[in-house]
């Protein structure tokens, strides 16, 4: 008997997904996805069956966090049906951008078209299978997904019990979701490495795993959307306002474990006296302080030397060291912009003050993708900003889906032009 | 006295052109692209006195075409300095792509940056540099250039006595435009090995070279806008209209060195009628028909059998096989739509048909750049199309500039937020 290898396995799903992807259209998928939520709700008894299974595999192997996100109850499956049936019930994309006349006579209209198929990789949360696979469906995209392999038995049934016979319901075929079927990381791997069929794969995560993957990709000539280093910058201007500079850094810290959270604080030398009062709410959120000499000169025994390669390094990515936060006291507004562009991964940086002119200095010169005057850079995600759901986030310096990415950024351009026959140039 | 490398030479053009680059703005710009054109009428003798030195020594070793495009004459210099007052004239980039208040009071508005510093790679023709540094710098980014060594004379003059002196004399730092000063092929590659100074690099130009150079800057890191392959698509429907079809197939092929001709004829069995008056069309033209086994069939002795591995292989590319057409005779729409879709470039394709029915099929599921119904692919052009000078041509299948991308395209998403400091979340 013949052996199938992974990457034959993997083949096969994506060829069938090339092939499934030109049937979508954006009733049958709203029609699909809300299928998919009733069917949610029906299978409910095998999806925690399988993530039961999953869970007890996993036990003992992967961290308290970890295992959290991948357990499923009764109201987490809940909420994965609500997440579905909201994909569906959102605006489908419009798919003409614009049109003109050209004086020749010749009609062109300027187009968003589907890619095809799109991968996507996640941790082991299955909530993220779903949501994500209905986004890339709701772009008029097929699917092929992997998931940590932690949650291959319930990302397993979300396909072939949900997904696929809510698609085969619609009048859909069932292939425009496949699924790398092997929790081994090769899986990965090989998903990003099929650029005539998978041309574009969203990473979820960060971390060295998102980098090397992400490398791997572009040696393969895929196309990836990832962050493999997040953080958000505060910039604590010498006219920065006391109680909104507490605030904000207070806001900006409600949660450790998010990329868009305050990972580098820049006070200005000016505002030092505010000082004390923000590393007294770093101690009070349990944080190790970690900063430059000047930081320390500034601010004394709070703080540790930053032990790094990077300023901006992201603490949210490592496990052990989460609750951490970089301090660095700057000299002035461009000493801040220098290292929120040169210093940190780019995700997003905000800046505290009452001068309108520096504020505006602070927004017109950082190349981030999310730029923030007296607000957070929680914000910095796809819903929060602009209603739809985020598929990934992508930190890139190049044109294209960039900060947070939707299913409204999932398609290519194409020029369309319509004469009768006689405009010869 | 410590050797400069090739490679730091051209790390210090991108990082003072980085460091140039927060200084464009698009008033600066537009003035300096006028006095460059200006300058390029003065500095008339230098840069045909360097052009002649060019010429000289590529003598013997280009082709003639090569030759031709290298030589500048007086008309030549001046049409550089109009197309260089041209893109200085038109308008700039509006900045604001939508705007938008959330329910907590948040404004939100998702606009266009610049990049920074973007590299072009082109062949030995004085007047692209000239023009795609004018695109470059009206999209706000700087640049660093790298010609085909046979024009490095005449591109050292264009850059070091018109646009540097031109940018100064408009109160923009010289370096906005840096140069690959050395005429040695590594400088390209090089140039695609910088993705922290330049993260994007437009190749223009196609071949076996491009694609190379492609492949390296994927693995660096760095991403290009670039057509290794082109070639054009034309589908002869069953209900094409005669006069059209033949009236169409004659304006493709105009010009035979150009990436946007008609490359690929693909006639439906049920238009076989057509064959004997193409092919005199074809002959007309001095062209080498190649076709698949179905369409020596068809059409018989004039047909040559395809000797190349993909058949939509671009006859452009190859001087020695320029004059070169392929054809294929294929049983419908859908097998036509299959050939254009997986085995040509993906570049453009059209249709001609008196059926509404199937020329909307054929525009629905063709996945390339631009897709024609009644025009000929000729029109696969930045400025027949939207009245922008092109930068270069992208056929990736990605998100992001793809088709004919101008200076219009050149812009990084950010997302900028303004709150009054109390919206938490």
């Amino acid at each position: 008997m013949a052996t199938v290898t992974l990457r034959e396995e993997v083949e096969g799903e994506a060829l069938a997904a090339n092939r499934a992807a030109a049937a979508l259209t954006d009733d049958a998928v709203a029609s699909a996805l809300t299928l998919a939520a009733a069917l949610v709700r029906e299978r409910r008894p095998e999806i925690l069956s399988a993530n039961q299974a999953d869970v007890e595999a996993a036990t003992g192997r992967l961290d308290k966090g970890m295992l959290d996100r991948l357990r499923l109850d009764d109201a987490r499956v809940d909420g994965i049906a609500e997440q579905v049936a909201a994909v569906g019930a959102i605006e489908p994309l419009e798919r003409e951008i614009a049109s003109w006349t050209l004086p020749n006579g010749l009609q062109v209209s300027e187009r968003r078209i589907p890619i095809g198929t799109v991968g996507a990789n996640f941790e082991a949360r299955p909530n993220v299978a779903l949501d994500v696979a209905g986004q890339l469906l709701k772009s008029l995209n097929s699917a092929v997904l992997r998931t940590g392999g932690a949650a291959l038995r319930t990302v397993t049934v979300l396909v072939d019990d949900v997904l696929r016979p809510a698609l085969d319901q619609a009048g859909l075929p069932p292939e425009a979701v496949g699924l790398v079927r092997s929790p081994d990381r090769e899986g990965a791997r090989v998903l990003v490495s099929m650029p005539e069929r998978i041309p574009l794969v969203i990473l979820r995560g960060s971390g060295p795993t998102t980098a090397e993957l992400a490398r791997l990709a572009a040696e393969n000539g895929v196309r990836t959307l990832a962050h493999a280093e997040g953080g958000g910058v505060l910039y604590v201007h010498a006219q920065a306002d006391r109680d909104r500079a507490l605030a904000m850094t207070e806001a900006a810290l409600d949660r450790l474990g998010v990329c868009n959270r305050l990972n580098l604080a820049l006070v200005d030398r000016d505002a030092a006296g505010l000082l004390p009062e923000l590393l007294g709410i770093f101690r009070d959120k349990g944080l190790e302080v970690r900063g430059t000499e000047r930081a320390i000169a500034s601010a004394g025994d709070g703080v540790l030397p930053h032990d790094r390669e990077r300023l901006g390094y992201e603490w949210a990515n490592e496990p052990e060291r989460v609750a951490t936060v970089t301090l660095d006291v700057v000299d002035d507004l461009d000493d801040a912009l220098r290292i929120a562009n040169e210093e940190t991964s780019g995700l997003a940086a905000g800046i505290v003050t009452e001068d309108i002119d520096a504020a505006n200095r602070f927004l017109d010169g950082y190349r981030g993708t999310a730029a923030y005057w007296h607000a957070t850079t929680r914000f910095t995600d796809g819903f929060e900003l602009t209603g739809a759901p985020e598929t990934g986030i992508n930190v890139d310096h190049v044109p294209g889906p960039r900060g947070p990415v939707t299913y409204r950024d999932l398609w290519l351009r194409q020029y369309r032009v319509v004469g009768d026959g006689t405009q010869m140039r």
